[in-house]
């Protein structure tokens, strides 16, 4: 925990009506029209917490989801968890991973409940399809049903129910608000965030446990702190690098083939740790800027949260352009008819970050 | 046309940001909280083109889509082409559909072309799987390729075919802006709406024939004139009649089961008229009531429009409550964790819809 940042309490004012200004971050075009467009909020901070840019209302709450998975890790580590059950960097990315439900991917969750001694259905993720069209694909011709390993959030609850096996805690539940491994992810989110998480800024994620809701100004000071290690004790601060190395060496682990976060991390390895998160989320960090940003597209669509993710770190990292193909709309007849960009407004906020 | 309403030159300004003021229409909660919300826009409109609700930007041109396939439809009908071809109310529904690609689709889009003496490549839609779950299942399961058949626009475009061949004209690249089956489609646009429809407001649809852009408010006017007649000759208020009648008995074929459109339609024939498009535009009109409607939702989300239109049918006929269940969002294992609601503004603002 950073000395300097005392916890404060969330704002409690539950459904309340977010700021309606935030600005247009992405455009979908449609020959020379915007046909549609996603606002969003943005904000870059150093791990102190203070913001090197806020772009639209970064103080509302939002629920972090998926993109806070390398937090939720944290104790399978820090527990001795990992070690003692021999979990390399594949198992600890997956662990911090929105998988894609590849057979590499649910081979290795498998691989992970028999080293713990426990088989699939002790999972409490629930099942969907595949998000790798080619996997999910390839279940129907094999006429099976997807099981609870084709769910991308099934490493991040095989390492759950590690910890709790290694700590000698009931593994039925473990998804529970109360139950010692959510306890423990909470702990952990609190004192990375310096946030109280009252009650009402809970929510249940798809996969069944909690989500907590936090500023992205929170998030992006958050992510800083973890990529910087500023304001870690010694330990915490080996068990992070542990995390961030192995989602660095994997990161087909961490996503899956053409998704963002494993094409941008396969191409910059320790100069970017990036996350997705459901309904437009996204957080990550620069390790050498000593930032962290966060971003929410008000919507939720994760065409744009994807694509102004990218063009941050194009524009953070401006020796590392190109990093994903231009986003274009073709005809069902491979006929481009539109594209998606960055909005002007972003683009400025972007180039008004001073690195 | 209506002798009252002169074309209006559409705004020419290309490729400029949209009104930011636009108002949230529908929120997605998570617990007690707003995870994420759509903003948007919505007309209700008589057939003089006088506004009864205009809530948001109604003013800025929009791609209509498929929202229009109902316009698109009437010169198969006008040139005489559907009676040449005895098509009937199954054949003149497929042709206004965004049909989900189930068997019943396909076989009907066959036996169009067949009647024409054309197979599935004259199509010029391109292909993509199956909008229905279970058809793109079935697919995979029989290891087939999704043909253009199963494009949700195949029905639209085994109309196009018919057109061109009943009145002589090259049945290829019938697509094209300046073919004639597409300046038919374009002079009813500008009939029925009003509006000059220049090269700017011209897109290419995802099928790759052209789409039009246009204001919501002249969209709603579009589709009161539609459902009313009002101010149409005779032969075109036949015309549009046919089509309509078509679309109430057949509810299956303009879109599929499950779906917004074949789901209100069936419960309520002759009393609305609603037809979805892509990037969350929707049209439609009520003819008990003389009314209209047209909205966009800003992002374009599917979620949003068909929750915003539902909301605005419930409210314009009352008698009609419950009519698709309550939109609850799951976790994988089946809890409830959030819904989808309309918003306190877009309620109280079709709470104050005189009708």
């Amino acid at each position: 925990m950073l000395p300097s940042s005392a916890p404060r309490r969330l704002n409690q004012d539950s459904p309340k009506l977010p700021n309606l200004l935030n600005p247009v971050l992405i455009e979908v075009m449609r020959a020379a029209r915007i046909e549609s467009f996603h606002t969003g909020a943005v904000a870059i901070a150093r791990a102190d917490g203070s913001l090197v840019l806020a772009l639209g209302d970064v103080s509302r709450p939002v629920y972090a989801r998926s993109a806070v998975k390398a937090l939720q890790c944290l104790p399978l580590i820090e527990t001795g968890a990992a070690d003692r059950f021999g979990f390399g960097a594949p198992e600890i990315a997956l662990a911090c991973a929105s998988h894609t439900g590849t057979d590499r991917h649910t081979a290795l969750c498998r691989h992970m409940l028999d080293t713990i001694g426990l088989d699939e259905p002790a999972l409490g993720c629930g099942a969907h399809p595949p998000m790798s069209t080619s996997a999910a694909r390839h279940l129907v011709e094999l006429k099976a049903k997807p099981s609870q390993l084709h769910n991308n959030c099934s490493g991040k609850h095989a390492g759950m129910l590690a910890t709790a096996l290694h700590m000698g805690e009931a593994t039925a539940g473990y998804w529970d608000p109360d139950h010692p491994v959510q306890q423990r992810v909470l702990a952990v989110m609190r004192d990375l965030s310096g946030l109280m998480f009252g009650p009402e800024t809970r929510g249940t994620d798809g996969c069944s446990v909690p989500t907590w809701a936090m500023p992205l100004s929170a998030m992006a000071a958050t992510f800083a702190r973890l990529v910087t290690g500023e304001g870690l004790l010694a330990d915490r601060r080996a068990a992070v690098e542990r995390i961030l190395a192995s989602c660095w060496a994997e990161p087909e682990l961490v996503a899956g083939p053409g998704r963002a976060d494993t094409t941008v991390m396969r191409k910059l390895p320790g100069r970017i740790f990036m996350k997705t998160g459901a309904e437009g989320v996204y957080c990550g960090g620069f390790p050498e800027l000593g930032l962290g940003f966060a971003l929410k597209i008000d919507d939720g669509a994760t065409r744009a949260s994807a694509g102004a993710t990218v063009a941050l770190v194009e524009r953070l990292l401006p020796d590392a352009r190109g990093l994903m193909d231009r986003a274009i709309i073709k005809s069902w007849r491979g006929v481009e008819v539109g594209s998606i960009r960055t909005s002007g407004e972003l683009q400025r906020a972007l180039d008004g970050v001073k690195v």
